[in-house]
């Protein structure tokens, strides 16, 4: 098979555009299964939407298969191209698992339910997953679909990769890598899992911050006591708690763990610059979930603060009594989830010894403090001016009419550094979310255009890998 | 009917030492009923406990009533006690509500199975309720019914006010002490739900700590957020909350609301030295409940921060995600329950407003702050040289062997106040709680002994009352 024309291009685009109702369509019906990962009686249910994602691609010619670990099955689907194919090999990435949906009385229809509603941009899509990650995980398909039906076959060697874990810390995906080394050689990792800068510009995230994920524990007396008989004498393990992580942040927002910012690189004049120039309007940006005043770092910009600075935050506390009215306990336990944001430079073992020490040495001696580590993941930065992601950066431009925004993304996909160290393959992040999609959160949305346009973008990328 | 003789006490005593198994089966039938007020779905358990006690009063000739309140009711007994009686009118106060059990999976035994042990002392009483307040409010019943079956009849003018919602801050008491203040009227109020010295140490308790106790909600963004997308731009509300709540007290244990301390009297001379007198063994108070380290305010004796500093705990804390695992979240709101225990000279108004201007002064302003008050009750003395207290303590005295300690108490009965502001009666407090009964904890016990004393020291103090 030659190299695809532009004609040719030109002809599966419009296959796609034809054809949106049934891409909408397949991807409502994967919609409908509640595949969350978190709750064990959700598993027949991810083992459904394993089946039907490998089917589509086995529909497609690809020797798909859903492979065994000791959680979730991983959907593994390869396609060899054409016979003459010398373009790089893609190793496409994605999960077919979603996130719990509570509260679930904050949604407006069924979370499984797949509806069309209409916004300012038009047709968006609402349901678990519709964003993160079904909808781009469709939109993928969907382009392969069309160079299928359209374009004389697949035209790149696609090997597709769909975890069903991801939304639980992909905590079977490094052995399943391991295992699978071989298997699982390409040339990059295509990831659809991030975000736009806005409705109408395309963007590459060329940077994730990594995480540190804690559980704190503090425990002082034996028993619950009454603060009556106890307050004053006896250590009181909320206050504790309180007093120590109170100190995670000085007044002007930096983060107080000794060590935390070893090799935290300053942004270049360039970098800063191009940040600048994106003009990215804070105010409305915390507006739109009612807030006003940025409360990270003082003396940084905003995205700054979002995509190249760590941040520490503390995600759930709890301890002694929480119900309604008054009860005056001291209890013998508190705890809380606690995590870092990191980016490139900071070591995730040095800043989880850190932490322990920084409440060792906070906490009186009478508590006992435990910190479970329940991830850690540096940040990450990816080459803007490779090969792949200057070709992505083209099919962009094309498909937007507007050059792509090179983003830093303040999330982290902790898959990108285990493909870096397990398989040796660097990610390329090109995705369609928009940051009102509410992900993780009720009322889960995603642009039909942006669908539509992240089709057409995966028709092109493939295309121009092809040589076209 | 003449004073009763020092034989005709004798008989009586003689009369409830035959009978105690009979008054522990009439206590047993108390605990078995989950009168939780906390629980709405207690209330019928509740009404049911009401009934109980009042029946128990009736049948020894009281005239017994339950008496709505806009919560749940007040049982009110009188007796006139013998025509001829010219000593004090007594009213007894005491509570037939009790805590919540939780949590369920500490107890040993279930809690509103009441059953007998065996510890070091002898027998005990394991229950929730055990020794608050449904134990001691049945010594004095049981020392009624001693009175009546063998010393001739209730031999004193007596009014018993039983409340069900001493445990949720006596919400209905006040307005039903103004509705019913011709009724309650009395020449003192005689309280037993206090403790002892020690298991050989009678006490009278002259003075009680006072409680502000208050939910705090801090609220930030109007949804919850997603930690990657929005940290380091968008409050965190547990941050703040901690942050907060962090600065509470200072490294020596001070407390830093403004004027928190203002009226706060230091003790003198003497009661220092009878405090130390005591010989308290704050290292073994401690260890009894698994801690070495004394933790409120440096510089101030063990019974000095128990009986006569205040004290600031965080009763609960609650926010963000507590389940298993991770989850990246920054909650919209995060809550906590903060108390106060108060001593005589402090203003309990003015420590709330104190407290509402110290959160926010401290939280960031895009943060909402409500302080919801629970409770505000003073501190209060009791004078320890009146006619009855004098009475309680000789008493005592001949019941033990030895004389009464005069303690201070660090917990608070807020109604001991409401009965000087509102009857203008003084309370006398003489209970025979220990220490270690787990009072609001998982196995809630009453040694024996200590009931059994109990109803021997209230059987000779209604006959002192009455002349003997």
């Amino acid at each position: 098979m030659p190299a695809p024309t532009k004609a040719a291009i030109e002809t599966v685009l419009d296959y796609a555009d034809a054809t949106l109702d049934a891409s909408r369509e397949a991807l409502f019906d994967l919609l409908r299964i509640p595949s969350i990962s978190a709750q064990p009686d959700r598993r027949e249910d991810c083992l459904r939407a394993a089946e039907q994602v490998r089917a589509n691609l086995a529909a497609l010619g690809f020797a798909a298969e859903t492979r065994p670990t000791k959680g979730l099955p991983v959907v593994v689907a390869h396609h060899p191209g054409p016979a003459d194919y010398r373009g790089p090999h893609v190793l496409f990435y994605g999960h077919y698992d979603v996130q719990p949906v509570d509260p679930l009385d904050l949604w407006t229809s069924p979370p499984f339910e797949p509806r069309v509603a209409n916004g300012p941009h038009g047709p968006r899509f609402v349901a678990r997953g519709a964003v993160d990650d079904k909808g781009q995980v469709m939109m993928f398909l969907s382009a392969l679909r069309a160079w299928h039906q359209a374009g004389g076959g697949i035209p790149a060697r696609v090997t597709v990769l769909l975890e069903g874990e991801e939304e639980v810390g992909s905590v079977n995906l490094e052995p399943f890598l391991e295992a699978h080394k071989a298997d699982l050689q390409a040339d990059l990792v295509l990831i659809s899992d991030t975000g736009m800068w806005d409705i109408d510009t395309p963007a590459i995230t060329t940077s994730l911050r990594g995480l540190v994920f804690t559980e704190v524990k503090l425990r002082a007396a034996k028993r619950d006591l009454h603060s009556g008989l106890f307050g004053g004498s006896a250590l009181n393990p909320i206050n504790a708690l309180c007093a120590a992580l109170g100190g995670l942040h000085d007044a002007a927002g930096k983060i107080q763990l000794p060590g935390f910012y070893d090799g935290v690189r300053e942004p270049d004049a360039a970098r800063k610059a191009a940040w600048q120039a994106l003009g990215f309007d804070e105010a409305a940006f915390l507006g739109a979930i009612g807030l006003r005043v940025p409360a990270g770092e003082h003396g940084r910009g905003a995205l700054e603060r979002l995509w190249a600075r760590p941040t520490a935050d503390i995600n759930g506390i709890w301890g002694g009594y929480t119900g309604a009215g008054a009860k005056t306990v001291i209890p013998a336990e508190a705890f809380a989830k606690v995590s870092f944001r990191l980016v490139p430079g900071q070591d995730p073992d040095a800043v989880l010894d850190s932490f322990r020490r920084f409440l060792r040495t906070r906490v009186p001696e009478d508590a006992e403090v435990t910190v479970e580590a329940l991830s850690a993941a540096p940040g990450i930065d990816l080459a803007a001016d490779s090969l792949w992601s200057r070709a992505a950066q083209a099919v962009l431009g094309e498909e937007y009419g507007r050059p792509a925004v090179l983003m830093g993304s303040g999330g982290s996909i902790p898959v990108v550094s285990s493909f870096k160290r397990i398989l040796g393959i660097d990610s390329l992040l090109m995705g369609f979310g928009l940051d009102d999609d509410q992900v993780h959160s009720p009322n889960e949305k995603f642009e039909q255009r942006c669908f539509h346009h992240g089709i057409r973008a995966h028709v092109r990328l493939l295309g121009r890998f092809a040589g076209g």
